[in-house]
């Protein structure tokens, strides 16, 4: 693998311990920043494009502060290089805690753990301080059935 | 607007017009051939990442195969270029046809339409022959109420 592809998907892993840790800083330092910061995209699931790095980081910040607890697998991570843009694809393996049941008696307020699953396509450009994200899309599975030779890892 | 984003604009919209017309010699010359051609992605709502320009045009080519009609109004559309890479982000207003009930009666088998959103995020490269189709990403839209300042057109 060229030293490219091991700092673009060392900037991909970055972006899911930052959403992990609640790392705000780390998060905005991920995204593309100076003049094209204006141009940057985000797609959460199911959500709607984010356009611009503050209201993208705005977002970001948001949405960890309302998660107590996730954690990622990576799996079927795609890279390729193209001159100054890298493209990433990958399948986000997520655990996230479920809401404690507001009529839970006390001592029985555990809450449990729930698993989902989500891909996403994550664009990085090349700049003089190293690879950062310059869309991220990420969007629910929603079905298992893709006909045939159209599943991961079939490329 | 340069001519660029022109003649991006001009090669994004190429994509719905394939598909609504089910051309596929159309949607075949848009994606991006050559070297290339085995780096190319597309997600289909709800799919996981597909890879490689033979597998997508086949998923391509089966999705219209299996849809007898299909409409796109194209909303918020928004386009960035640069250097050799573009990205636009829009959102896919559907109109599609419902099957034909199959407890109609005689003379009741009028199918419907339905209406659907979904958003999507295409990138194209700039090549010899144009602006080609290198990954291509449509996610359905759950919900209408991002949080304040999150919406479209709130860029």
């Amino acid at each position: 693998m060229s030293s490219d592809s091991t700092a673009v998907l060392r900037a991909n892993q970055s972006l899911y311990d930052a959403f992990e840790t609640g790392d705000a800083d780390l998060m905005a330092a991920l995204w593309l920043d100076g003049p094209d910061a204006a141009t940057v995209s985000c797609v959460h699931p199911g959500w709607s494009p984010l356009h611009g790095r503050e209201t993208v980081l705005r977002s970001w910040t948001m949405i960890m502060a309302n998660t107590s607890f996730i954690q990622f697998v990576l799996t079927d991570v795609e890279v390729t290089v193209a001159g100054e843009v890298a493209v990433v694809t990958c399948g986000e393996n997520m655990l996230t805690d479920l809401p404690v049941d507001p009529d839970a008696l006390p001592g029985e307020a555990v809450a449990g753990l729930a698993g989902g699953r989500a891909v996403a396509t994550n664009v990085f450009r090349r700049t003089a301080d190293g690879w950062r994200l310059w869309l991220h899309h990420a969007s629910p599975v929603l079905t298992r059935d893709q006909p045939d030779g159209m599943g991961e890892g079939n490329a």
